[in-house]
């Protein structure tokens, strides 16, 4: 029970999304009046269906990134309001075919669209919000920021398409998970970073600087929800916690329990990973083995690099509030669910 | 087994493609190459699902749409190769993903891409050839072309789902059919025809022109499409016959023997579209019923009248062999598979 405990103000000295939540607020405020009118439809069923993961309770993370951008670079326009939506709904596009993909149960704590409303429509609501978020793009009409997000776009397909061919693949290497995280996760965050220096006409070596941020704080991301996926002391980010071992998913616990195990753990591995393996007895061992081995420290230590590179990333821009809330989402990436 | 005999020249007066696949076959060859090149990827699983739709046999029909609108209006340049790539791309992209939300075991004659490669693999790989359309767009560059595709993907969606929603329902009118087959078929037929008129920079009433062209030629074609999936005498395009009526899928030659049907037959009709008689007897049963109340003969009529509009169409532009080929392929659109 402890983990669902919420607690009212944060620790002192835990790092915390607050600063970024805060300095982003009346911007997500635009933001949301945007989503919430383009995702309308004369078709009932697309709002309805976008609208459960919408209003899901997600914490809108990539377009909060588009606006910190645009603050570190003090950009006064209201362009990126409808570019942020647009980042949102290439988003949420994504994850409700990965939810058709992975055939998700869960999606933040309540059941997947795909289970609400099945497969063929969440598969198509999903391509709507992909086609809507270019609509906007082009309602703003900067090539350059079209480019940087069609490009995105067919990266985190191919990242997805990757990480299905590496499942159930016990023989994943590192280098092949942190290209897949690259692609399916880090290419988006970079992109909506990016795209605020775009609007605000910065030189390339701003506009890479936030390209560089968003993209390390992806990966940082990512490890951790990896990582968290087999915590049990984490909170479980409203997903099943054990779904990544059930679907032989590659992730670097499991890479670096593998690599680190001995010949019998080993073995358990390649039969777990196979799906021969997957009740919750196999889970049960597959988290000793994994803590065993230090397999979760060494993937938070793993974040906390791609993090430092991230704040690191930022030192071109003058200290700002902007700046240092930026920074402690890098940390936060690292320490959440911890 | 007459209805397998390929005849080696057409009959006289029979309308056929022949002209228009010969007057855009030197412009074919370059967007297959720019297809080809394209639809490639450093993930080997991303070309072998796409080359297995795209090399299936598809008439592309939507590119070449493309190129006959830049004959017909005098386009000398190339820019419209990667456009009506990137037509084939988005059109490839729904088809993916329309075989996933149907189920279909058969598309253009051979397994269908859900069978071979699942459906994960199927719905990212839409994914990817949707995002790389865009990607094409972008580098032509024309924030107009992008306006037109994108709007056009989206209300593809749109119509995709209002289809859903409308399945199994025997109350579906005509105009509600009317309403899906614009937008999940003729929306992309009309925005191919119409980005020639962009490019070549024609004026709005020539743009429109082309729009109206390929909207209306869209339509005829869906709707004999629907026709021949009862027709027995009809070759079968490739699809199982059938599918429409298994799947409980509206379509006009079903709303047209259940309006003109007695009480007795619409019971009939209504157990069948819920989904209560979906076998072989209960097909036969529909065929019947259909050919009792000339409802093909009546779908062809309408499809008729259609191609007539797109023919209409082009009156503005003077008579040339890309005109004639333009309306030749409308005719075409009603009589094929007779």
């Amino acid at each position: 029970m402890t983990a669902d405990v919420v607690p009212l103000k944060r620790p002192e000295g835990q790092p915390s999304l607050d600063p970024m939540l805060g300095l982003t607020a009346p911007g997500m405020n635009a933001v949301n009046a945007v989503i919430l009118d383009r995702m309308q439809s004369k078709i009932p069923l697309i709002p309805a269906l976008a609208g459960h993961l919408i209003s899901g309770g997600g914490k809108r993370l990539r377009p909060m990134l588009t606006l910190a951008g645009a603050e570190v670079v003090g950009y006064n326009g209201t362009r990126h309001h409808k570019l942020a939506a647009a980042v949102e709904f290439i988003h949420t596009a994504t994850l409700l075919h990965d939810d058709v993909v992975d055939g998700s149960d869960l999606r933040r704590g309540k059941a997947a669209a795909n289970i609400v409303f099945g497969n063929p429509a969440t598969v198509l609501v999903g391509d709507f919000l992909f086609s809507r978020a270019f609509e906007l793009m082009v309602e703003d009409g900067s090539l350059k920021v079209l480019k940087i997000l069609s490009n995105a776009s067919a990266v985190i397909a191919e990242g997805e398409v990757d990480q299905l061919t590496a499942q159930r693949q016990i023989e994943t290497s590192e280098e092949r998970y942190l290209s897949i995280i690259g692609a399916k996760t880090a290419a988006l965050f970079a992109a909506a970073s990016r795209i605020a220096a775009v609007v605000a006409e910065c030189d390339e070596r701003r506009e890479q600087a936030l390209d560089d941020y968003g993209r390390n704080l992806g990966i940082a991301f990512q490890l951790v929800d990896d990582a968290i996926d087999y915590d049990s002391d984490a909170s479980t980010m409203g997903k099943a916690r054990g779904d990544d071992f059930r679907e032989g998913k590659m992730t670097l616990p499991v890479i670096l329990a593998y690599a680190r195990g001995s010949e019998d753990e080993r073995k358990f591995w390649q039969a777990a990973i196979a799906g021969h393996r997957t009740d919750d007895a196999a889970l049960e061992e597959a988290t000793h083995l994994i803590a065993r081995h230090d397999a979760l420290l060494a993937t938070r230590e793993r974040a906390r690099h791609f993090a430092s590179r991230a704040i690191d990333a930022l030192s071109i821009f003058p200290d700002s509030a902007a700046r240092r809330a930026m920074a402690e989402a890098a940390e936060f990436a690292v320490a959440r669910g911890y």
